[in-house]
């Protein structure tokens, strides 16, 4: 295993070795919202902070990450970045974080955002575009133990809206999301490029898979998106995970006071549906 | 002019009242890097904020909008939402404010976005990413008294990785930024779209706006970035203004402490050129 820095790991091998320690490929979302906060929690950040740290119990033995989407804590005001590092702080240190962000901009501007995300927050992976091109994710990917998952075909119904646009290439028309999956392996040399790969659209996901097999995958839309886990787990390798994330399915599984068990519930049957179709 | 809500205009028609009242087409940046503040400001989240208030209060006569970059912020750690609000507070309420974060998430998360913010920080308008298409976009466009400009061609020099790739098209192949131009006024039924153009490929601005008459335009690229400023004010439409931004050019015109006095003499030569630009 390469060794840098303080973690000691580069990106790809602590992703590979949380999936394998708890067998698992599943990612929980953390995008709190305060008045879907189940009934005993207070509808303050404090009560954002708790649930957060009690949903990270409740699952932290079952998931490979957690990945918090940063516009649920921005909307929490100037005391969502506190919640935000509090929620990371409670995250055992073998879990991957993924920040997701979807961010990207000119240079000196993604520099910033990178000091954001991984020097003060500590997320060991962001999502970013890839609208502006190379040059504007650059500054993500300069750590070897940070990885960067850039946007390819997400989950979203008007995904196809510019992703599926027909791109001219030697090979004929073809939708941008697959030139997006074939280019951005060359925007780093430090091995830490993933691809966010929705579950929704399963053969534009398979075919992604086909054009980049060895990048790690983030997959977004299964549980209350009703993307489709079969193709999800089918796109997993050992050696270019797919984490497969999903959100409200578990952090809103109870509005109740069961939520933490609810959750732990949600997550343990999603866990076990994809060793299940791994193994089939 | 239409009325709506507590400023009691639709956004481009409070645009182009700033534009005209101010005779300006200037916008400047307000990003902020502790390790550039200049000399005599302590380097300190208040040092910031005071940096950024003597920044407005010198210029505020000789501009349209001020354009804080979120990244800025975000790298500030916890308190530089505050600072960004109270950066906000110092900006006169007849001058636009546009938050520059080119955010886009599947719908409820864009709408935690947009409650961050336009009901959070107050922002009069944002930048966006098309990549994900029209419905992660579509939380960002239902106040027609906010703005939105989406990212179409950019400035940065990878801008073209993606955005100039050639889409096939009923009337041939076209760079994608030409299809991001003709589809995003149909995002929207409030009028409040706009589109990013940067001044650094002027043949891209000029068509662009042939493709969009009636979007205001948000130029960056002039100043550090040596775009063309020229384009940049040939791009303007009294309907439909071209906001041109300098971020760094203004803010870091001296590292010495007559910073102030020196941003001012360099937007007053920005909008002095804008103007006879204008004029020719």
């Amino acid at each position: 295993m390469a060794v840098w820095g303080t973690s000691g790991m580069a990106f790809l091998d602590k992703l590979r070795a949380s999936v394998s320690t708890r067998d698992s490929l599943l990612c929980v979302g953390l995008d709190p919202e305060i008045n879907r906060l189940p009934r005993g929690i207070p509808r303050s950040l404090e009560g954002v902070a708790r649930f957060n740290r009690e949903l990270i119990e409740a699952t932290a033995g079952l998931v490979c990450a957690f990945k918090p989407n940063l516009a649920f804590y921005e909307a929490l005001g100037t005391g969502g970045w506190d919640v935000l590092r509090d929620t990371l702080r409670a995250v055992p240190p073998d879990v991957v974080t993924i920040g997701d962000g979807k961010r990207a901009d000119i240079g000196n501007t993604s520099r910033a955002y990178a000091r954001a995300l991984f020097d003060y927050l500590g997320f060991d992976a962001v999502t970013v575009s890839p609208f502006l091109g190379a040059d504007a994710v650059q500054p993500f990917f300069e750590d070897p133990e940070r990885g960067v998952f850039v946007l390819c075909r997400t989950s979203n119904p008007g995904a196809s809206d510019v992703q599926s646009v027909p791109v001219l290439t030697d090979a004929g028309p073809r939708p941008l999301y697959e030139l997006i999956a074939t280019v951005v392996a060359g925007w780093t040399r430090n091995g830490n490029a993933g691809l966010v790969v929705g579950a929704t659209a399963p053969e534009d996901l398979a075919r992604v898979r086909a054009l980049a097999p060895n990048l790690p995958f983030l997959v977004p839309g299964v549980g209350t998106q009703a993307g489709d886990l079969g193709a999800a787990v089918a796109a997993h390798r050992d050696n270019a995970p797919a984490v497969i994330n999903a959100s409200r399915s578990v952090a809103y599984a109870s509005s109740g006071e069961d939520y933490a068990a609810a959750a732990e519930r949600s997550a343990r049957a999603l866990r076990d549906a994809m060793r299940q179709l791994q193994g089939a």
